[in-house]
């Protein structure tokens, strides 16, 4: 154990910030680690966009179905998969790279290069004493925020990652049994997987149930069960396409 | 600046480790730092396979290309989306959520909770001394990995994560210049981007020279342009839909 590792297993999502800003140099060092993580065959395939502007931070909020958090912080970054420099990168080489990045493979690798991304972005803030936390309702209407973000085709927003310092102190909410997530060599029988859900359950039936006066007493299982019955986000393909994304 | 910062900074891929294995307890202190991450809407829609077994590993190799460091280094994990577990509790609280997890949405969620809880492991392991590497090579057959792993429906491997001591000191490659990746409220224009893009060929150019003994003068953006001019791993679309997941 280090003090690395206990920021990591520290980790909470902060949701309210105290008014301040943060300077350039500060933004600076957070994209800088960012741009310090691993990323497929050196690609790069992402894009961070730095919402200064209080107003188009207020329209984001509108997106956001109404999270003040993304306006009310000292920073807000939107990351983005982000094909559009390849593209012009084979025009200068006279080439063109355009069936490459309308694969799905394409979409796979600027999602996850995107998350290592943000992922420094958000240790290194938090290193810095920062709270942070991502948000993934600006896929509510991803249209919405290319558009007022400017982005040109090739490019989508994923989620946004707010920086600020923290105006609260939430609990940490239990994790998946290890077990559950982690499998040695082969993936875990589905008695066992049943076993440990119901074991989670429990465990966060009475984390919830401890924190709103036993109001609350559904856990993880039936929480899910719930959120994830209606698909969400159901024009996500077609936007992507759109932008000419993910076509096969 | 700090130390955890400065460790980002200096985040270089290690493919050469020495001799040695993981102890089962940092094992587990770097699968807690990966479930610490945050996850979208408390999903956690991602499973960790840890590869102790030496014969697995070796058939892993030949799927990643020949590339010897995924069966000779401390550990080997392999980072999966996995909608497996809600499946599951949705059948123990009578309910299905087999239309959410299917869809594009779900994918893009999945490839984005496995990026962020695999950088907070590398991260992680790094501040332990040890040396990373992700291996997204397993993509080039994800229906054999899903075999060799019993992967059931609704789980698709993404990459590996290499960890071990490292045998070798790498230089860091150069980033893209830190204004084509980071723009300010609105995507940056053509003309920009291409000034910058010729900047970065020009630096890295120069990098790969100075490392070959001139044998090698292509930068970024030719490299780009040849390395993607013919779309990879076509077949992730058809496999993804086999899997169940990403149908639209």
């Amino acid at each position: 154990m280090n003090e690395t590792i206990e920021h990591l297993l520290n980790h909470r999502s902060i949701r309210k910030f105290k008014p301040h800003q943060l300077d350039q140099e500060t933004v600076e060092t957070l994209v800088r680690s960012a741009q310090s993580a691993s990323t497929s065959s050196y690609q790069q395939a992402y894009a961070i966009i730095g919402v200064e502007d209080e107003a188009l931070k207020r329209q984001l909020v509108d997106v956001a179905s109404g999270q003040s958090y993304v306006a009310e912080n000292s920073y807000f970054f939107v990351f983005c998969i982000d094909y559009h420099k390849h593209i012009l990168a084979a025009k200068i080489a006279s080439g063109s790279v355009d069936r490459t990045v309308e694969t799905t493979e394409a979409l796979i690798v600027g999602a996850v290069d995107a998350g290592l991304a943000a992922q420094n972005l958000v240790i290194a803030a938090e290193s810095l004493g920062y709270g942070t936390v991502y948000i993934g309702s600006l896929r509510n209407d991803a249209a919405k925020v290319s558009e007022l973000l400017g982005l040109p085709d090739h490019v989508v927003p994923l989620f946004g990652v707010a920086v600020g310092i923290p105006d609260q102190q939430p609990g940490k909410k239990p994790r998946l049994p290890m077990d559950a997530v982690f499998h040695r060599n082969t993936y875990t029988n589905d008695d066992t997987m049943r076993e440990l859900l119901s074991q989670y359950e429990e465990e966060t039936s009475t984390y919830y149930g401890e924190r709103t006066d036993g109001r609350r007493t559904e856990g993880w299982v039936y929480q899910m069960a719930a959120s994830m019955r209606e698909p969400k986000r159901t024009y996500m393909h077609d936007f992507l396409q759109e932008k000419h994304l993910a076509r096969d």
